[in-house]
């Protein structure tokens, strides 16, 4: 299963690729995509467009995993938020790709074990998961490597249990 | 002058075009793109940038007046507001349509009178500065409409200022 995790933005975001072959997972690719601040908001919409139309093309994902946006934080950015994810559910869709959606707080109980991870802790947990010389920054890449990390584990689990439930009706 | 007023959404997305020639307005078409609510965010943003982009190769406006729309409303709705918004900017920028945004208060500011103007006070004027037989229908329409007014007023008003300018300074 390669799945492709996506932290939306408009200034910054993330993307990061992780492939599962047989219980054994591996990052393949992870990056940022910017846009320049001095742009008007449809030009830096239609250049994140290209940029993932672009990485979608190049990595062939099965599955995109996107970050569910819970407007909590501040009304101008969650504007650009949403503006951005919408642009990257649109080329994922384009793609052909399976899309799924996590929150921050899944992505956190999924790597790092619990939903208030900090950012750090989260970043250590990526490096550990993704056997990363490095901590993946900024945390954008971070979270987008967590999202599709967080998708291979409940993936895991599911299977787990489907195949729990097979062997019981037998 | 022709400008094509979007009220963005992901269930129901309001659309109104206005033409001014020497300051006479003209309702050239206006109507309201759906997307079935039992399909997916992902599908139902390509359907809304297909159509989107569908009326802009028709009609053809050099500007697209798109609401600027400001997160006090329940979260979910803004959400996926956000995200039509983002679609709809995509296509306009696209079609190379200059673009401007107006706030539903400088709309209703615009078209009654006072920013407070309830909905049906505000379709009863679009109405009339539209010289349409029946009130426009669904509010999203009525609010499409009302941005094109909104944008032409605003320019008449920039207009008359710079006239006003040549002549002090001359």
């Amino acid at each position: 299963m390669f799945v492709l995790g996506i932290d939306p933005g408009l200034s910054r975001c993330g993307y990061g690729a992780v492939r599962e072959t047989r219980g054994v997972t591996e990052v393949i690719s992870a990056g940022l995509i910017t846009t320049p601040k001095e742009f008007g908001v449809a030009e830096r919409l239609s250049i994140l467009l290209r940029d993932v139309r672009e990485i979608l093309a190049e990595l062939k994902p099965d599955i995109v995993a996107i970050e569910r946006i819970l407007f909590r934080n501040n009304a101008k950015t969650a504007m650009s938020v949403g503006q951005a994810s919408g642009v990257v559910l649109l080329a994922a869709f384009e793609a052909g790709c399976e899309i799924v959606e996590y929150s921050a707080s899944e992505v956190k109980l999924a790597v790092a074990g619990y939903g208030s991870a900090d950012k750090l802790q989260v970043q250590r947990m990526i490096q550990v998961l993704g056997k990363l010389d490095q901590i993946p920054k900024p945390p954008d890449v971070a979270d987008a490597l967590g999202l599709a990390f967080c998708h291979l584990a409940n993936h895991s689990y599911a299977s787990l249990v489907r195949t729990a439930e097979r062997s019981v009706t037998r």
